[in-house]
C-alpha cells in the first residue's frame, strides 16, 4: 500500500500545546521528587542542575508513546522523570572539567554554577534517585512489578556500556576521527539509544503488544539520532542532510500501524 | 535475660571458609557477568576496577544474611555482586583528581591505572549495569519480581542523596570539621547505610520476616560502622575505641533471636 509522509508530515509547533503539557507534568513531578530537605546541600544543587539541563525530548517521547499504545499518562510520568534525571546525570558528568579531555564536541560550553566536586557527587545520586522514582512506581494495587523491571533494565542498558557511555567514551576519547560515519554512530549511541529507551519504556508501561514495543523501539532510535545530527554532534555537518532526511522516512515507516488521536502529535518528531 | 557475648565473639578467621567461598562466589559471578566483549575499552576497564577494589564486607553480608533467614545462597550472589559494582563506582570516583578538593581522609593514595575521563565514565557504566543485573535477577518461574524492586529501591536510597553521597559529601566538603561525632556521622552514612543495606537485601531476598529485616538491616549499619571507624576513615581515633565496643554489644543484641548454623558466622562481622 502507498505510503504517505504528508499527512503526518507536521512539526513540532503545530503540537506544541501537547508537547507543553507533557513536559510541564514531568517537570512538576521532578519538582515534587526533589524536596528540598536535608541535606540541602545535595538537595539543592540536584534540583538546580535537573530543572536546568538543555532540553531533551526523551522523556516527552516515553509519555507520547505510552498514550500511542493506549496507555494514561500518569503509567509512564514518573519513567520520564527518571529518563530525564539519568540524562542530565550524564550530561552534568560530560562537562567535568578535567584536565585529560576536550569538551565533547556536541555541547556548549556551559556555566558551572557548583565546584567540580559537586558536579561529580551529583549526578552520582541522581542516577541511584532516578531508580527509585521507577521503583516507587510500582502500583501496589495493579501486579505492574514485571513491567516496572523490564523497564529498568531497559533503562540501565540504555545508559551504561553498551549506550550512553559507550557514546560518550567514543566522543570523548576519540575525536580524532570525525567523519560522518563516526558521528553517526555516536548519535546512535547517545540520542539514539535514549530516545529508543525513551519510547520503548513507554510502550512497555502503555500495554503496548511486542511488535508495538519494537516499532516505537526503531522510531525512538531513529528519532534520536535525527535530533543528535540536527541539534548536537551533528548540526553543522551538511553532509548528514541526506541521512537525516532517511532516518526521517525510516521513522515515520514505523508509524504506519498505528492509529488514534495521538499519531499526529508523536508524528512531529520526526522534525524535532 | 542475661546477654551472653561470649559464645558467638568469634573472629572473622575463625570461619574463614566460609566468607571465602562467599567471596569466590561473589567473584565468580562478577567476572562471568562483565565479558570481555566489544566495547572492549569500556569493559576491560570495568573488569580490572572491579576485580582490583579494596575489599568491602558488604556483598558477603548480603549473603549471610540470606542465609541466616533460611535463604539459599544462589537466591542473593546477583544483589551482592550489584553492591561491589555500586561500592567500586563510588571509590573510584571518589578518587578521581579533581583540583578543588582534597584527597579522602579514609582512602590511600591509589595508583591509577586509567586516564581521569576513564575513571569518570566507567564508573558511570557501572551502576546502571549493577542495576541491570538486579534486574535480570528476576525468575521469571518464580513470583519474586516484588522482591527485586524492593531490593532495588533499598540500594537506590543506599546510594543516594541521603547514603552514600551525603557521606561523600560529608567526607570531602567539610574536612576541617574532624571530630569524633564527624567521623560518626560519616561513617554512619558510608560504610553503615552500605552494609545495613546489604544485610537488609539479603534477608528480604532469603525471605526473612519483616522483623528478621529490620534486626539485620541494624545489625548491619553497626557492623558497618564498626568497620568505618576500625579500618576505614576512624582508625586511627584512640577516642573511638569505646564507641565501636558499644556498636558491637548494639550489633550482637540485633542476632539474639537468630538461630541455626550460620549464626556464628555472621556473628563474627563485629570483629571484622
Amino acid at each position: 500500500r502507498p505510503f504517505t509522509l504528508r499527512p503526518i508530515r507536521v512539526t513540532m509547533s503545530h503540537n506544541q500545546s501537547y508537547w507543553t503539557s507533557i513536559n510541564g507534568e514531568i517537570e512538576a513531578h521532578l519538582k515534587q521528587a526533589i524536596p528540598l530537605r536535608p541535606p540541602l546541600e545535595v538537595f539543592e544543587p540536584m534540583s538546580h542542575l535537573v530543572l536546568s539541563a538543555p532540553e531533551t525530548t526523551a522523556p516527552a517521547l516515553c509519555v507520547a508513546a505510552c498514550e500511542l499504545v493506549g496507555g494514561h499518562r500518569d503509567q509512564s510520568i514518573a519513567t520520564a522523570s527518571a529518563l530525564h534525571l539519568m540524562y542530565t546525570a550524564s550530561f552534568v558528568h560530560e562537562q567535568l572539567p578535567l584536565t585529560d579531555r576536550p569538551r565533547p564536541k556536541s555541547r556548549p560550553t556551559i556555566h558551572h554554577a557548583y565546584s567540580p566536586n559537586i558536579e561529580l557527587l551529583i549526578p552520582d545520586a541522581m542516577v541511584p534517585f532516578g531508580f527509585e522514582l521507577l521503583a516507587k512506581a510500582d502500583d501496589p494495587t495493579q501486579t505492574n512489578s514485571d513491567r516496572i523491571l523490564r523497564v529498568m533494565l531497559e533503562i540501565a542498558r540504555a545508559m551504561g556500556s553498551q549506550g550512553m557511555v559507550e557514546g560518550q567514551y567514543h566522543e570523548l576519547e576519540s575525536s580524532s576521527q570525525w567523519d560522518n560515519a563516526w558521528i553517526e554512530h555516536v548519535c546512535k549511541k547517545k540520542d539514539g539509544g535514549l530516545h529508543a529507551c525513551a519510547a520503548t519504556c513507554g510502550a512497555i508501561l502503555g500495554g503496548g503488544g511486542e511488535e508495538e514495543i519494537e516499532k516505537l523501539r526503531r522510531f525512538g532510535l531513529y528519532v534520536g539520532m535525527i535530533r543528535g545530527m540536527s541539534h548536537g554532534i551533528g548540526k553543522k555537518e551538511k553532509g548528514l542532510v541526506r541521512v537525516v532526511e532517511e532516518l526521517r522516512n525510516l521513522a515515520l515507516q514505523e508509524l504506519e500501524e498505528f492509529e488514534g488521536g495521538k499519531l499526529e502529535a508523536i508524528s512531529s518528531f520526526v522534525n524535532a
